[in-house]
């Protein structure tokens, strides 16, 4: 079963309002006046990480994109729990977790340990505390907004290539939680790059039933001759975002396009219609 | 590196204070009036369960078990996030899944799927609201108050041997929401027993600081042949808990015993100091 069609199946389950029909990244449950959002993610060896990667490494990135996803919520994180497998590099592990929780100043609030059996999968469930509500959703984008991305796209890729200078881009991202408090009131739509440029702003269009106009030229990528794998790898948890033409971007980031009406395509780049998904990025299965 | 040593590592990192320096079962956020309650367990292939058990059974059991620590904090579950590995049965796990979802009424919220990579790892983080305040320990049973149990111990264990009357002790087990509900505003400490019932009552009087007194003949076993066994054997999920002597016992349970002050052991079982857990149930690593 592919990762698509077991997405189609839990979403003919029971669900939860605040899981808003299992297309977002984020769970929310509103209670009393307070809105708490959840993410839960994964990674597992040979799938996320390499068996010779530094799990000092691996549990910072699994917080940090864990973050990555609250950030894209406005929320401020309150804390994690862990679903560790023992039988790698342990201590090592401890580091990183200790480094990540204390760079981002989040709390362990518990868990679950296993014994190793093989490959090891690691869990983080986030929890974070909303700071603007509506919350933002990918759904939001309307025709006129701007689209805009922080940062520079590819420069994962090339960490993971081995560019010293791009190293901690793919071992130790940062998620953008001041950024992402300081957009939400504003942005009619928000996530974070998890999969790829092209494929999620594919995506935040198709949520929202809008098309966008990407243009090519105006995407900042760490790799000008290689611009079109930059905007198509993933891991770089930069925040893609929406906002009204007549409300200031109140952070850096780089105006890369506009919404339109939803046309023929989700997606046009330097005006060519983009129909499917594949080949735009991180496709999971 | 052992669960022990591993837990004792975690214990150095920030913690959060609803994680209750990692001692307790479950996490908790106090938000408003309320108090959120979180577990997070983790099910893996060849430690929680053999490669020809089927997968329904597995998303039962992992859902069920996650609830069970939510029953004995008398929580009303809200939701569970999910994080499951694919190359198994999938379309089983959802079924198993849909089953135990409707059975308790409780929601998927959302979580994240990995490809397979060999040996299958699933993840669930159950969500609950309190109903009552203060959320109900391993902490706090005192000298003079009563012990008791649930049910019947050692089902599981004659589930997994094969007795067909028990296998749905084993692979379904019940988590006693209900129970823990009537339960917790009464009781001075609870928990459910998953390791084994002389291991978590060990636990549970050292969390407290006191010594539990346990008449042997007053434990219900589900084999008296094997007593010893049925109280060593965890899988059962049935609560485990403390009432003042002027309380009467609000739902159907044996009075197994009585807390003393403190002394030299954390356990009498029928008059016998034990005064290490080794040999007392389910030792993770």
């Amino acid at each position: 079963m592919t990762e698509t069609e077991f997405l189609s199946a839990l979403k003919t389950l029971p669900l939860h309002p605040g899981a808003r029909g299992l297309k977002d990244d984020c769970a929310l449950i509103e209670i009393g006046d307070e809105t708490l959002i959840f993410n839960h993610d994964v990674m597992a060896e040979d799938v996320h990480f390499r068996p010779e990667a530094s799990l000092a490494d691996v549990a910072w990135k699994l917080v940090a994109l864990n973050l990555s996803d609250l950030a894209a919520k406005g929320a401020e994180p309150l804390g994690i729990l862990l679903g560790h497998s023992l039988g790698g590099n342990d201590m090592q592990f401890i580091k990183g977790l200790r480094e990540v929780l204390e760079a981002f100043d989040v709390k362990l609030m518990g868990g679950d340990t296993v014994a190793g059996t093989g490959a090891s999968t690691f869990s983080v469930t986030a929890i974070g505390r909303a700071t603007c509500n509506p919350v933002p959703s990918r759904m939001g984008a309307a025709p006129g907004d701007n689209v805009y991305v922080t940062g520079t796209v590819g420069r994962a890729m090339l960490g993971f290539e081995g560019e010293r200078a791009h190293m901690q881009a793919f071992n130790r991202p940062r998620p953008l939680l001041a950024e992402g408090r300081a957009l939400a009131p504003h942005v009619s739509a928000m996530m974070d790059v998890s999969d790829g440029l092209l494929l999620d702003a594919f995506r935040m269009a198709e949520a929202s039933g809008v098309t966008f106009s990407i243009r090519q030229e105006d995407v900042p990528v760490a790799d000008p001759a290689r611009a079109d794998e930059c905007m198509r790898w993933g891991d770089d948890y930069e925040l893609l975002f929406t906002l009204p033409t007549d409300v200031p971007c109140p952070v850096a980031a780089s105006r890369i396009g506009t919404v339109v009406e939803r046309g023929a395509a989700p997606l046009m780049l330097s005006g060519e219609p983009i129909l499917g998904r594949d080949g735009l990025g991180y496709l999971h299965g």
